[in-house]
């Protein structure tokens, strides 16, 4: 029997419940009653499955690192897009702020450049400054000749400008090339359900037809 | 590198992650971009808390288990509601669907009787009759005098309907009082949205004042 943290009244809980339901509450995204929910789903399922979601957390903490060039995640020595050096265009670098933006990049079958992980975006509000990203990291790859261009592929967000911007201005002087992903409407999307900021930086990216 | 269940490209997941997302997505409510997000956000954690939350899904699963007398779930010989004689009341049975619905009626600080947990409703489609939910172990309980009324609190959906119905024909004849709970609009509720089965049930439902 427990207290539980999301409701005022004391819950009739077993504690390891209690400990469950607070373990997915702490994921993002999950409120009080999903956390329940997804507790006592784990609770009725087979044990061999309940264990099977355990030890596949247990693994991938123990065998997922930061690739060292990259800062992708991988349990490989280097990650596979550093590692495929034959199909891969070494001049170009994508700047992006989280590895899963990588996948996104990788789901456009575009880009076949390298790409570069920063962990984060600089944000004074939480305290994250560009020491506490991996911008040195991208500068002592770019302090090795080979790279051509720099795409800057942070978030469309205050602070995914801002560390865009941040790194620009550091890279401009070694004379590497720096771009931003354009801002315009979602293809497929709808002119009158754009917001007016995306659509003036659409008119203002206009391209010749 | 892994393939993705979810999309239909190949992505560059190690496949460690991969099985992780999986696991998550296993979860119910849990569609694959929320899947990827709680996996990324896991392997972000530190080491110690990723494994606490393994820990915790290892710990629920080898301590939590059935009260014997009302198929709660507990880590104790006695759920502590069956084992709190004292202050319960052992003449009223109150039935529900899943343990956590017992959470629910707790709540209410309304009612001091025993639960009996059926784990689950009758469901032909789902292939869920009668002898796969606790039903022989509800009649059971009544063979012994003592219990006076059973309150049938399944959903109001039809499985739980249908269950309370089928239930209600079993107990009849032991001369057991059986009761549902009411069906009505929702207190703080607004006439205008209720569905207009609830409003009817309401309406017949409805009280002297």
């Amino acid at each position: 029997m427990a207290a539980c943290r999301g409701c005022s009244s004391v819950e009739y809980f077993a504690a390891p419940i209690a400990r469950l339901i607070d373990e997915f509450e702490k994921l993002p995204g999950i409120g009080h009653k999903t956390a329940q929910r997804l507790a006592f789903h784990m609770l009725s399922m087979p044990e061999a499955r309940a264990l099977e979601f355990s030890d596949a957390i247990v693994e991938a903490k123990r065998r997922i690192h930061f690739c060292p060039q990259c800062f992708n995640l991988t349990d490989l020595d280097l990650c596979p897009i550093c590692a495929a050096t034959h199909q891969r265009d070494p001049s170009l670098l994508c700047v992006v702020e989280e590895p899963r933006d990588i996948m996104a990049m990788e789901r456009t079958n575009e880009y076949k450049g390298l790409y570069h992980v920063l962990h984060g975006a600089i944000s004074p509000q939480d305290r994250v400054g560009p020491d506490d990203i991996r911008i040195r990291e991208l500068l002592g790859r770019l302090a090795a000749p080979g790279v051509r261009e720099v795409i800057l592929a942070t978030n469309p967000s205050i602070e995914g400008e801002a560390t865009a911007i941040y790194i620009s201005r550091l890279i401009k002087p070694l004379g590497v090339r720096t771009t931003r992903l354009a801002h315009g409407i979602p293809v497929g999307g709808n002119l009158e359900y754009a917001d007016e900021v995306t659509l003036a930086r659409s008119l203002e990216g206009r391209r010749e037809l």
